[in-house]
């Protein structure tokens, strides 16, 4: 296992301060900012190399050159304000920070941890003009504090970075008309044209066309130039800064992975679909020759500026064991899926570029025909989906959890108020992994959803269960499901009984018991269930009966009088906010039932924290140790066998 | 009171059997449609006129000649399928349908009652392709239908209307690039370019540009054509069947309120901002005027074709009271708005085209630099508000509650993760008015909002509340608020105490009971639990105190323990999903506190039924007596004082 190799404060205060061409200066800085950002994406284990790559001239152009108040730590009148509309790049704007002092360099070593570096932007840490990740929101975001300027009488400009995938988006295009109309000459937005979105060429996708024509179209001042060429963003800034009100967009031509020969997908051989360095950490191998090839570029530079090579600074890579006999649940359901397509000609599967995080890459090769790549356009796909059902087939809708629950809520219902049977895979649901952020931590999906008439939402707790899973939905249900799968391989220390069958409304005991009864679902809070068990009968001689509950939003009153018979506390864990989980759902069901003992609810109460999966479930009390002294605490003493 | 006067079946076959050009016969057609489509609206006392009338030369031109398929009831393969996306035309398609046979004639008296004619179609209705009203899915639909036509081998077309207004909404340009490198060359959208939307000109809420360029530049084929010059539409579908896999658009330049000259918006004088029949039902003088002028127009078309005139059929108008000394909560809304923007100059108003409905009107004329005018944009509206909270303004965001709670939905959330305070307004809120059909009626936006950190939801009963309410979200509160809004004038059997004070979480008793609690909120459920009450008390001895809770998602813990204090039973009365509504979380609060008594439910449980506001109660048995049967049903004998 090879060190991580990184660039210290004092050489780059050394890079900033050598008497070269602007455009040299920002070219060398950007340099060292990919090694940097490989460097934080390296130790975090995970992260966007791609985009922050292609986008890191630009950005560091923008601190270096064109952008006013913001190295002086000042709140003036005329301060500018850049961010990404993506998000996902910000490791890449993370790296320019650190490099002017304007993040704690200390801090680059935080990437995705507790009180660290955010995987997505966040308004908490400082630089951080909004919090983005989910795609679309730039231009209307940026909208707005320009209008709270004029209201205030401040004149900063607004510098909004969008991706080309992203293009696929509806409010990005929504946000654009009234910005013309309303003169706001103060946006610039620049696309980061890398030309591959998560998973493949944004051609193949959803062809964008001709992009200065489209933004014109909508009103804006559209210029087109190479987003690596120094000189050539240099001139264009300049140009633009003499257009009047018209909201400006530069479609900058980059490459995904620039700077590392074998990350740039110009280096994608003819039969390649798919690019590899668009999020997770490289391996090894790959860091060793990427960073190897930064610093080489790096001297290259320095050299050509008459200044010594860089002195660079190590740290250890930090172990990362894989565990042990993992369930892979997105696995299981890719297999399931081909093989209930396989007997049954309705089903149709549909994407909104996800196909490498939801499985479907098996099912798109064998259905070609059955497969629909939506692009990023989640609204457009539920609505497609709606049609689809209409037209006789049965879509099964993929896309985070995050995204699905949400951005096509009312597409949802919509097509809940049509009565035919759609089924919704919400994926990387629940608050792990935690270092993507709380844009994609899913915490709000059952609530979101809840009331869609006929929705029946279930997640399943392990591999056989997502099998059974999977077949309820497509073949038992009459009407629609939502499945809500984790996505983190995850050892789990239960096993389902060898004779379960999944009942509708109903759960199963996964341990044994005495005067509790403990509701989860999902490996992971139903993991840390068991563990706390563990820990209750240890400390505090409490019985605790763990029962996995895959109905998130139903459940079958017999099943449930019977399942709490004689206990004289329930306890639910949510993977998920307690306002509209599975808690209050069965909270709600025990008092009609007539319950007479104590009900404990636990689950995400606040915002999800970033960070290791392991430091996330600490900081939200859901690892067994905080489940276990929550329950001590709420139930009192008294409760031993 | 005059008599309404329609167009009887026998007189629309005269007209179609008529041995004149295409042309003349669809333009006798869809004048006789216009005509009953004016008489479907002045009965049912609501309806969309404008863009009825707008729409109806096409849709008649659609449906007489140039759509297969249809006229037969088959489902043969090369059926060819018309919807509108917008949808609230309705109105004009069900006259077309009406006059072909394809509808039962009889439902001509049904528009928006139960069993009748939804408000906005709905699968449920012969005839209708799929469910809109939610605006900018259409295309989207379009797309699956074509793909699952592709799927099972059926070649028939799909014909999409289209609003101008609508073409601000995201989803719809989200929804055009696909279409195109898909080679979806069966889809032939129409732009109904009436150029006014829900309140105003379109151009002066989010100027289009132009559209032919836009939808060019997104891949399609698009023309521009008059669509009201019959000959023009017939030229234009002819030349249109010629191009190849391209999906084809028609920008069609026609008239809001065609046929009747005081309805066309090209009669609005130049200082007139609001066009009037944009939906609502015209006052006896307009209707009278209206169809004397649509009838002396069919008898020039018909002496013209040497028929002989139209023999009208009449039926007396339905009388509508007007309620009794109502609540406005919507314009009470609007004068404390105002008054606090008088005082805190960081407020902000937001709204998306619905500023007649937000009672917004008033505070764009007092303070125009603080009002957004955001059009159908309700995802750019919501990110707009966020960079203006960002920026240290107080946004005041509006729409309907149905789409404000959905279709920005991820963007709520963003904000939310920032932390900024932001009040959020949904009107139109709740299971009334019965009259536009589920689209509109809000029943989920409690469950949709649920879980979003930090935002207290709340509802006020009667304008005084209104008063309160707004206080507290605009100066007490510290976070960010939903207040949802009745929108219907209402009549409330109940009053607040004088000294009357709201509290965070808590509730106040409207009525003296024994030994059942009802939880309400809203003038509609709370004016019904005060009837239910006096059912109860009348019929079974059972005394019930009725109390009215304005906190949708958090009650007081201390409060909630001593208002249900000696209850043996309590019921929780919903205008909302069961799922995901106020009696969902105080059921949990119940359970959590202990309570031992009876607790039941009610609320909506399926999709909510179109009709008058009478019906609609009943149907759900949300009325008095419904309320009060399900209650005594539930807690079974032996309740009495």
């Amino acid at each position: 296992m090879p060190d991580l190799v990184f660039a210290a404060k004092p050489e780059l205060d050394r890079v900033l301060a050598l008497p070269i061409p602007p455009a040299d200066r920002v070219r060398l800085f950007a340099a060292c900012a990919r090694l940097n950002t490989l460097y934080m994406i390296a130790r975090a284990g995970s992260g966007h190399i791609g985009s922050s790559f292609s986008s890191l001239d630009i950005v560091s152009w923008l601190y270096l050159e064109e952008m006013r108040g913001v190295r002086a730590d000042d709140a003036g009148a005329d301060r500018d304000v850049f961010f990404s509309s993506k998000g996902h790049d910000v490791p890449g704007l993370y790296a320019v920070l650190l490099g002017l002092g304007l993040l704690p360099f200390d801090q680059v070593h935080e990437l995705r941890r507790l009180g660290g570096l955010p995987g997505h932007p966040d308004v908490g840490t400082p630089g951080m003009a909004t919090n983005t990740g989910p795609l679309g929101m730039g231009i209307s975001k940026a909208k707005g504090m320009l209008r709270a300027n004029r209201l205030a009488g401040r004149t900063g400009r607004f510098f909004v970075l969008t991706g080309d995938g992203e293009l696929q988006e509806g409010q990005l295009w929504e946000s654009l008309a009234s910005a013309a109309s309303a003169g706001m000459g103060g946006i610039t937005a620049i696309v980061d044209h890398n030309k591959i979105q998560s998973d493949t060429w944004v051609r193949s996708t959803s062809d964008l066309g001709d992009l200065v024509r489209k933004f014109e179209s909508f009103g804006w001042h559209a210029v087109r130039c190479d987003g690596h060429d120094l000189e050539a963003l240099e001139r264009t800034f300049t140009t633009l800064r003499a257009v009047g009100d018209r909201p400006k967009v530069i479609i900058a031509d980059t490459v995904k992975g620039r700077g590392v020969s074998f990350m740039e997908h110009t280096s994608l051989g003819d039969g390649e679909r798919f690019y590899r360095f668009h999020s997770g950490a490289p391996d090894d191998e790959s860091y060793s020759r990427a960073a190897a090839e930064l610093v080489g570029q790096i001297d290259g530079l320095l050299a050509a500026a008459n200044a010594k090579p860089l002195a660079t600074a190590t740290r250890e890579r930090p172990p990362r064991p894989a565990p042990r006999d993992p369930q892979r649940l997105v696995a299981a359901y890719s297999r399931a899926l081909v093989a209930h397509a396989e007997r049954d000609p309705r089903i149709v599967a549909l994407d909104a570029d996800l196909v490498l995080d939801t499985g479907l890459i098996p099912f798109a090769e064998r259905f070609p025909d059955r497969f629909v790549e939506c692009g990023i356009a989640e609204q457009d796909m539920v609505s497609q989906a709606g049609g689809l059902a209409l037209g006789g087939a049965l879509p099964v809708v993929h896309s985070f959890a995050c995204f699905l629950s949400t951005r096509p809520n009312e597409q949802i219902y919509n097509n809940a108020t049509e009565r035919r049977k759609i089924v919704y895979v919400g994926s990387l649901a629940g608050l792990l992994p935690g270092g993507p952020g709380h844009s994609h931590q899913s915490v709000r999906d059952i609530a979101a959803l809840g009331g869609t008439p006929g929705l029946e939402m279930l997640q399943p707790s392990c591999d056989a269960e997502v099998d059974l899973a999977v077949t309820y939905c497509l073949e038992e249900s009459a009407g629609s499901c939502y499945l809500r799968l984790f996505s983190v391989p995850w050892t789990v220390p239960f096993t389902l009984p060898a004779d379960y069958r999944l009942v509708r409304g109903r759960g199963v005991a996964l341990t044994e018991g005495g005067a509790v009864v403990m509701f989860a679902y999902g490996p992971v809070m139903l993991g840390e269930a068991v563990r706390a068990a563990g820990v209750l009968r240890d400390r505090a001689g409490i019985g605790v009966r763990v029962v996995n509950l895959p109905w998130l939003n139903l459940v079958e009153e017999e099943w449930l009088a019977a399942a709490v018979e004689g206990a004289r506390a329930v306890v639910t864990i949510d993977d998920h906010y307690v306002a509209g989980g599975q808690g209050e759902m069965l909270a709600a069901s025990l008092v009609e039932l007539g319950y007479h003992g104590r009900v404990v609810r636990l689950g995400v109460r606040d915002i999800p924290a970033c960070g290791q999966n392991d430091e996330v479930l600490r900081a939200h009390r859901l690892d067994a140790e905080g489940i276990s002294a929550d329950v001590l605490t709420a139930l009192g003493p008294g409760w031993g066998d």
